[in-house]
């Protein structure tokens, strides 16, 4: 069966789970909080209270977290070789700055099935409320790329935000990725082993295993979140990117932040000129 | 009430629990373990079965971990102040190599309460079983020197090991800590915030966060398990040793180590003649 426009609405969930402190202190060590960030690395430091990234958001629904799963929507895409699927976008939406622990249930929907020739895309949405009052905490964007299944005849969906500023970024923040900063940060749930396993990702046709776009779009959060909201998360609204290259564990990420009409632009690059992370989108309250 | 010799004999336990695959893991990474240990730090990487450092043994019965807690000997011991206490030795014998998933049940003893003169020592040991077949899996020994209680007229105890070789090491090794390593560390159950928060730390009387003993003790015992067994657990069988003194997230350390009588002493310092784990002495099988 290929892909079927015709799963545009189909609902995913409810999905239950939960997440706890450690969750959260584990999640900012892997995407490269230390010492310097123990608001977000301790949960008992003198005079600091623990907040959470807010890009725990993207693994907060881990599988080992999620006591029962609900309907799956992406079954109703058509079928697929998943080794072919990359993940191509993701936004997330915070309503209340994340709590340390959470009792949560997830309710998704797919959004769009676009055909862009080389490949379809399958976008989704999803909320994610407080199970006991129903409270809205996050939202979820997300935009997977499938590639060889285009040409169906679908719509090519939304262009990318483009960046087009002619001036030097407003902030530049490099923040240096490990050697094993995949090893950590799989342990937020993505085991995939084309994270970790050089076999894997060989066949996979890398030289070695690549990091986690995800861990990526994290430690691009916490440039974000320093240099637009102090290190406040309750000042952190929404971000949006697109994945456009991978990294690999022990680059240096360089992120990119323009100041544009009461929002940030911003992409992040492996050096000069090899973007990862596109057409970046994030939006904070002033303080 | 003082210390009380007539503890020795108590009981502790039994105290249920479990650890799983995750949680070994996150013990390898957070004792240095990396991209050249992936059968220590990862699950899921081809032709490679997962195994378990020797030294997760010290941290197995995580408190988050504990599904019921028994009788707690220490309760016989007397009163003091917990600030006064330190780690003062820590051994561990393998009666098989660590599964990557267990139930267990624990019980322990005091088994010497001795009279150093500037404290007192309280030695226990302890045994791990599996739940369902009762099967040995590791035993601990344990010493804790409370500062300033001593001179109540008990015994001194027994001498420790003396490291009294005279000739170079034949191996050694050495591990480069980071500076947030005890951020990660302490995610395997020792949340204590000497560890972690600079401002604790101040008012212990150092200038920084110190690093877990039980950290120093982690990357003794991979070199050991390194040099000795070649990454081997099933040929560990024991490791003992002393704490001397405390090691600063982003030391090197440096372990040192003599095969003697078909058994290996060994030490480990944070710079030459700084000795921070001192009467070393290792069990294995040979190949």
């Amino acid at each position: 069966m290929p892909i079927d426009p015709s799963a545009v609405g189909t609902p995913s969930g409810p999905t239950e789970g939960f997440w706890k402190s450690k969750d959260c202190l584990l999640y900012a060590l892997g995407v490269g909080c230390g010492v310097d960030d123990l608001s977000f690395t301790t949960e008992n430091s003198a005079g600091i209270n623990q907040q959470v990234l807010p890009t725990f958001a993207c693994v907060a629904a881990a599988p080992e977290r999620i006591r029962s799963a609900g309907e799956n929507g992406f079954s109703k895409v058509g079928t697929f070789n998943p080794a072919m699927l990359v993940h191509g976008e993701q936004g997330i939406t915070l309503h209340q700055p994340l709590p340390t622990d959470a009792e949560f249930v997830s309710t998704g929907t797919i959004t769009g099935v676009y055909d862009k020739g080389s490949g379809a895309v399958i976008a989704s949405e999803g909320t994610t409320v407080d199970k006991a009052t129903g409270a809205p905490i996050f939202s979820t964007r997300t935009a997977l790329f499938i590639r060889g299944e285009g040409g169906f005849g679908g719509d090519r969906g939304p262009a990318a935000v483009k960046i087009d500023v002619d001036r030097p970024a407003d902030h530049t923040v490099t923040y240096q990725t490990r050697i094993d900063q995949a090893l950590l940060y799989r342990l937020n749930g993505d085991r995939n082993p084309l994270h970790s396993d050089p076999s894997f990702a060989k066949s996979g046709g890398f030289d070695r295993p690549i990091l986690h776009g995800m861990c990526t779009f994290g430690f691009t959060g916490r440039a974000l979140l320093r240099v637009l909201c102090e290190n406040d998360p309750s000042r952190f609204v929404s971000m949006d990117a697109r994945f456009s290259k991978p990294v690999l564990p022990g680059d240096a990420l360089t992120i990119s932040i323009w100041i544009e009409d009461g929002r940030a632009l911003f992409r992040t690059e492996r050096a000069p000129g090899e973007v990862v992370l596109d057409s970046g989108v994030c939006v904070y309250r002033a303080a």
